[in-house]
């Protein structure tokens, strides 16, 4: 029982195609029409990033029940040897399988796509602000799943800027009115409301604790429980955290980021099954551009 | 000192925007020309396939070296804990990150794009021929990396059959041309090459020893060492380890896979570094379909 042709679920990610696929594109073109419209450049991110960069986000204390780990064998004949002798068994009778020795772990799962950006920047000084977007699948460890609201694996577009603190307040401010009145346009509905991210015991964290203090993230809350996206404010956190200067300081950055699978339930929660019903139906893609200019 | 404007390397993945980003797109809209051509249906897969899926693929025992898992941590607060008072500075200080305990592993990041069809197809008789196509990140550890030509995170499109004996062999046959054209009309040139696939003590694998006997891997060569595109025929084995059924029998399968990192290397080492100079300039990427039908 599908609510949304096209649409599979594994138990904890969706795979696509027909007509939810169609949808899914639709949604991110119409998120990348907005990335323009900011003047936005496109990258495209790999599966991975290094631990070493979360790190420096104090990621691994702040999210440690959150973290899927890129984990590989040794290898070493007999170590693996000792691993195969076991595993097809064990993985086809549905039980997990047991790793024997590893390689030592130096990469993550994405867990959420702007993260890439900040590396990227490190040491640089801007003499303009930097708008930038990507969609990446981002990857978060839960207690439960629920198909295109809760996933391990799941589709985020962002737009990011990278400016003073000015201009990354003023693109918080623009995001949320964007967010709104494509909301409109769609005939949706989804309130915005002040959050906080899903720290680990927040009550000890200081970052959670700074969070509550001076509110930095707005989600819009679809039908009471799904944030289907966010407007953050980082402060300087990340510019100084990575050393991108901007205006002679640490550079401020903000984010605005699409959970795609939430935009693709919204859409078939408030229109059904009927893919003739949904809006969107007669948006085209943007075709490649002829040239884009790079300044990475 | 990257050789494509636009490319960039982190040591085992790459990262694209502009020029290279703008060329990667038109490689996959390319390859989604030819499969729109085949009449194969899009779909999109999530970044993690289930272990007993390729448990029953016998990947474990075949390839255990190449495995990438994905691993969480077992959510007691107490483990938490524990790897969150050493992960942050270990992983900071660029030394691997020691894992505390962790859930069972039920999860492997995908290691070939057409892995998630045949449990897709599970358990099914056909009527006719299905033809399907998917582009997914793939991932697999090697002892080395090399940028665009050896990833650990890689792109690969797929063009797949599952039908009768003789229509997998015309498919794979009408795919070895359509490869041969394509990489003409570029002016590349890579050379069809009978291949096996890389796995663990070959000598002593029973399915290993089998493609020897019975070529079923084309592999198309660039520059004498780098296979862009192969060509291979399943037989019945996918058919048979997933009971999926067409005329009476067991299924035969056949792919074809472009792995579009090497493609992307292959414009840059014939044309060089001038985007100006790539061709594929003026090719546009599709639009969305108006409506795509589902059989799923």
């Amino acid at each position: 029982m599908t609510p949304c042709p096209g649409h599979m679920w594994d138990g904890s990610q969706s795979s696509f195609t027909g007509p939810a696929l169609d949808l899914y594109r639709r949604l991110d073109a119409m998120f990348v029409r907005l990335a323009d419209r900011i003047g936005a450049q496109d990258y495209a991110f790999p599966t991975m990033i290094s631990a070493k960069t979360l790190a420096k986000m104090n990621y691994f204390t702040s999210f440690p029940h959150a973290v899927t780990f890129a984990v590989a064998l040794d290898r070493d004949e007999q170590n693996l040897e000792r691993f195969r002798a076991e595993a097809d068994r064990d993985a086809g009778a549905g039980r997990g399988i047991t790793l024997t020795a590893t390689q030592p772990v130096q990469e993550v799962l994405t867990p959420a796509a702007c993260y890439h950006f900040y590396p990227l920047f490190a040491n640089r000084t801007l003499s303009a602000p930097a708008y930038l977007t990507t969609r990446a699948s981002c990857h978060r460890r839960e207690t439960h799943y629920e198909p295109l609201r809760r996933q391990w694996c799941f589709g985020m577009r962002e737009i990011v800027v990278i400016g003073t603190a000015a201009e990354a307040r003023a693109f918080a401010e623009r995001a949320k009115h964007e967010v709104a009145t494509m909301l409109a346009a769609l005939g949706l509905s989804a309130t915005p409301t002040v959050a906080t991210d899903p720290f680990f015991k927040p009550e000890r964290n200081p970052l959670a604790i700074m969070q509550r203090l001076d509110p930095v993230k707005t989600e819009f809350v679809f039908g009471g429980d799904l944030a289907v996206a966010s407007v953050n404010l980082h402060h300087d956190h990340f510019g100084g955290t990575f050393g991108i200067a901007r205006d002679g300081k640490p550079a401020h950055t903000a984010c605005l980021a699409f959970g795609i699978e939430r935009w693709v339930h919204m859409i078939c929660a408030q229109y059904g099954n009927n893919p003739a019903d949904w809006p969107l139906a007669d948006v085209e893609t943007p075709p490649v551009r002829k040239r884009e200019r790079v300044d990475a």
